[in-house]
């Protein structure tokens, strides 16, 4: 055991079998990874509010459950993204607090309900299409102690329809924007406000969006300078940038 | 000669040579060319107020220089795409009536000034980098007969510049749209907007614009279904494809 | 409520308690959603002979008949895309008067049969498998109050059919051509006529041609003038657009 | 009908109501493609040892065996490209002589057997899973009246493989080489042989073999002057141009 | 004008023609474009702190001189990015107080030092050679009135030389990385930290590096949720986006 | 037969009705293959150690299980790649020694278990979905021969858990390392070794992942000197490579 | 030398020392390459119209004359492409009949005059930017013994000129096709003709057409089925194929 | 300092006030990167035999200079890649041992000239253009101590000349390939030889080589599966990941 180990080099510097200055150079000499374990404590001070997470996707239903069952005995919140019903089926089994968010795909357990976030996130959609990445945005965020509103359906071709929205989006303050085909709604959104917006491309569309590459670089592309970017599809990414941000 | 060899089969048939039956049949095995001569004045009638069009890029300032004068001679408007001054001075000489428009690298002789075009063409830019392929545009409409407008630097991270603007694109006919980066300029004003909207993707932007695809995809994942787009940086075809247009 | 706050801009100035200029001053300080309902009635003016559309894909049977006839109710017609057969079954159930066009995969009710394009549309495909796209763009058409008319099979390659079809290619207003493999129709189509021409490449074909991808480049690079292109398989987009051009 | 109206002009000469020059000027101004049907016979006479070629892929048993069976009654060889076993039943109850070549996935009806090939093809396969594109090849070689013969399994990896096989590569008048993977097998062959060689690309291969692409891209660049390039997968388009160079 | 025009209806209800409730209504039927104009006061009392941003690059050293002295006096900060030392020459003639960080390739006029951000930016790089867009990042943030702080040089194939700079990174708000080549370094940051983390791909590279495409790939799929990406390149971008995050 | 037709040459010289001279030049124009059996035997004095190795992936269970069994008859080892379950099921009936490997989708058989490996191969995986690649490229090496050691689940957003894996490490004489989504894993294993790293990009992410794609191009740009690279989701190749190195 | 080895092999069994079995046996073992010096003086006959050629591309003129004057004293056509007019200066000086094609960037001697080819090579261009390419084939065509027709400037737009040109291209034995932009053009030839068609693609084009890119993959999806494809700008190689097709 | 800290805590222990427990307790909490120095001399230690690295592109002569000296002071080797010229010009007043090797653009600074490679690293190339690549994987190796031998020009359409070369080949511990065009010479090599190959693909080529493209997908598909790859043109790489192997 690594403890056990830089434990006797103390015993014997006390028993005066080692100078200190020999301890420090045997210390030295130790592999890197036998102090490893030294932020563990750290670590989890800092996972205040943040969920622990499950990939669910490519999973067994009980694989779920039991990854899940033993993370939510952590007391935090966990969170199962791309989960299906017969997954959440399994899982409530041992979780009965655990709820499915349909749209989202997400498994959602929360037992840690404070506030960390300090003001509203919004999330919006172009269209009805990229509505699941966006809800998985948004249980992410709830999850993670936010304050979430959503806006959807306001693409860039009716721009009244965003226009309309923006007594929600000037309450921001963090945006996330979900958007597929064109990928041009994050550059319409962040020209309106001053706030970091986390654009999330969607593989919403057809023929040419070649599964969401063309709003991939749509939104790297975009003229408005407060746009950064998270993978295709990646709601719960995003959901998490943004949490972090509305933390601080 | 083809029409002579036609000739032949019915003075054949007149002299009582050949059965109207038999020149058919001799008619069937005649070369399809032979009478492929048969439009070529149809054409020519087609023509009025097409200008006569040479891509400057890639030849001397002399080679520009004749065949421009040889199309002059024709009495139909001249224009010469991606020209340089040095091929402009080459030209000046010969015909001087020619003017240089620097920002769309085209010179231009008008010397049919009559409107062909029934309506206005607006020509939207979104920065001020797209102004290039924005007057290329302007200066094929205006070529072909038609009154232009133009709005630029409307880009949608400003969606209230755009919005000013409504007065001058509710005129439009048709409109085109230059636009480089992320390319969603089209879909908003195709969404104001209830006429054909032809959309030309520049090559302006930075890495993962990757000279105008990322603004290409943009576009033909339009929402706004009244979009169409033609090649990067083809500010000619959409001149070309707007003065169709509106001359209908 | 937005129209609220500005109705007490109105009393207030009624009531001497602010006068005119006060209040164009301080609506100029109103947030600009406050106005943004106010072109709902013109925007339905403008709609005249604009059907009502669903994108059938992706929604359940009773989803796509439910927002069918709530549609349908406005009196306009409305067209479904890329519909099956059992959301048809569904659909019919509530608006008996809609028809299926299967090779379209469109449902199509029409309620307003009066002609709003002042000329023909001839959708032309180069081989039967772009039939299916070819047809979205014919229904797409009528629906939106235009005379069709449809050239199919005539692909680049055995150039004589394309040539026996010139008497209906010339009286076209707007011609659609569908086109995968190589997209080279349009390119042909185009130089034989002096009308606009909307390519459609679809994703017919094997290997190389990457789902549509080399049809679609062939089309933006065409070497005629007339071309404007869409989305890959966007019939839709195609037959809306041309009916933009043929109304005005 | 198209003859027809050529055939009252012939008519209208002889009865002396038309000059021959009036004839002439007539025909100047008949559409074009009322000319279009002249060339049928000759096409006709060309085609001797050409087959007739349906692509099933994508059609019903049924439609495959119709067409399969018309084509059949022009006395020509018959094949059916991408055709499922299923396919095969239909066109064997209307057409007995056909035959299914399991590996090519092809159907083939030999009623013209005679030789129109001066001299073998060989067709080469990398590797096994390249032997259904290669059967293709061969399938499409024999019903146009060719020699062939085959050297499966020789890819570059096994050099000694395509060495054994040179007696057989020597009698070679035109070779085909199918091969997936990095597509490096022609390039051997080609510096191998002074006869021409069609390089088919398969779709044989995993991760960054991208569905055949990188067998294309290194086929297209071979360092072996002698070889030219059909689409990933193509054996028949193989098949038929090395058809088409042996019967030169 | 259009404050003319909504002022007359002030006028009509002073007057007493028109009442509160028919002035609402036809302002609900004014063009939208009429009131657009309404927000510019506010957008510059929005903008305290945020710097005037030229894009020097493509223009003339005395075109960026000009727009650069007009900015200037505004009073805010102003930034030339892309900048070249000739271009600086010639903003110095005109603003003395502007300097040039030749490494960042940009100028900088600092005329507002207060600090609007309320922690520590740290700005790390992962070679030498993603220095100058790691610089462009940092001159961003500190003339948008940032704490920053750099570690560079500490790519991910010597981690240890990351693992030394813990005590700095540490200390960040907000955290941006660059890195070119595999574009690993934000993940490994990124899984170190819990704070956002803005990741620039560099174009900086051979070969397979594809000017950054792999970088930005890489980034785009962090296995570590807290960063989010900008464009190739876009060391101003990832400054700006860090900013706004830290003043929040 | 080759071996035949040398013989006779050698009879010939031997009964003087050739000179060796004549022989020599004789020799010189026999083709070429003649000779290329020479090599048989030598081949098979090198194959001690590798195994016979079956890519099950597209073949029937009956198939695998024939070719399985005619390969076991050498009595080397066996390898089936990409086998099923199924598959297994068939080769046991005709191999019960053969034993199947879930989590590598291998089946094998060790009819020899020398050591042909130097020292230690270790195999690395970034996440618990990279792990069916890594489990192949365990299988391969254990069946060449080789101690496999394996460290899972060290990606590089938990720098620690690989940092707490150096011993580990430290004993390989070549590493694997198996790393999806970014790919960033090899450079920082190559980083903290002085051996060689073979990286396997592997299909695992979402999105830009591109099927492996990011993962590829990040390896392949690695910053670690030591790292090469083989195709995506190629654990047996990986294996393959190391396990040659190991018997260095 | 080898010759050698073998020859002490017969020495052997001549004298008796070696039975000829034993030299059977022996030879078997020999390496491989000891006998690969074999084919060389069949290669020299093989040879006989088939010039030296260089890529002068990247040389220096000293080089590119040093091998120009090396080859040429072997009596055949020698050949150097993508040369320039310095390179052909030098050329001259060592080879004073060598002639320089401006068009074709090409050196060219022509020692050896008989035809080889026994009909005519038709090179077709679809523009006249891609003439340069054409003319390499020509070139390239011309050296290697054939009697070579071109038709230029005969693009897909204006159908008519090609349809003119028919009676040359029915006079061909082989054609070559060039073209850019959407390379339509050798699936209409290949559609009018009945023998094979070799199509190169050329750089020409902008924005979309990607170096080549957009044309090389629309003639690797030509739906004419007599043709195949050389690399991009690869007029020479065209050239080469066409002459070995016209020589069968 | 860091050790200084952890002094103290050695010293609190000796002087008893601190017990071990605590001790180990506190030094759970300090910050990691406290203990990060442990590793340095190790390091030193296993740097035997490699040489110190610069890539002198895109730095001045003068900074190569420095560096290189800097460097040379250690006593290692020292290998500056692609390096011009001038630079070497710089180098060489700093250190007159240092050699320039031209074809391979590297500067050489042989100071220790102990073989550490066990066995012999051939470099193989397949045409001309690929040896300066070659060359800098050559100096890279002899530079770590190698004996290396090289084959060029050996490309897979001449497979004769590499057979010839089999000698040589079957002599190598290891063997690097670099080729560009299709990439297909690792496969032919990797099949004849049972050593690690390591592939490198050069940018040479044409059109749609794309830069090295081509030959990167053929080379990561190679159907040897005794084949790894680096990145484009690396020859660095290469020789470096050889060396390694070769001293195992």
């Amino acid at each position: 055991m690594n403890a056990h180990s830089v434990r006797k080099l103390f015993d014997a510097v006390r028993r005066g079998k080692l100078t200190p200055d020999d301890a420090v150079a045997r210390l030295r000499h130790l592999p890197f990874e036998d102090l490893g374990f030294a932020k563990v404590d750290h670590h989890r001070a800092l996972r205040a509010g943040f969920p622990e997470v499950i990939l669910a996707q490519g999973k067994t239903a009980r694989q779920v459950a039991e990854v899940f069952a033993r993370l939510a005995s952590h007391g935090t919140n966990v969170l199962a993204t791309r989960a299906s019903k017969m997954q959440y089926a399994a899982v409530t089994r041992r979780e009965p607090g655990a709820e499915y968010r349909e749209l989202a795909r997400a498994i959602v357990l929360q037992q840690d309900r404070r506030k960390y976030g300090k003001g509203n996130i919004v999330v919006v959609s172009a269209g009805t299409s990229d509505i699941p990445v966006a809800e998985e945005a948004v249980a992410t965020a709830e999850v993670m102690g936010n304050d979430v509103e959503h806006v959807y359906d306001v693409g860039v071709a009716g721009i009244h329809r965003l226009l309309a929205s923006r007594a929600t989006l000037s309450r921001a303050r963090v945006v996330i924007v979900c958007a597929g085909m064109e990928g041009a709604l994050p550059s319409v959104v962040g020209g309106l406000l001053r706030v970091p917006v986390i654009a999330v491309p969607t593989s919403v569309g057809y023929g040419a969006s070649f599964e969401g590459l063309a709003a991939l670089l749509g939104m790297l592309n975009s003229c408005a300078s407060n746009v950064s970017v998270v993978n295709i599809d990646n709601g719960f990414g995003a959901g998490y940038v943004a949490s972090l941000i509305n933390r601080l």
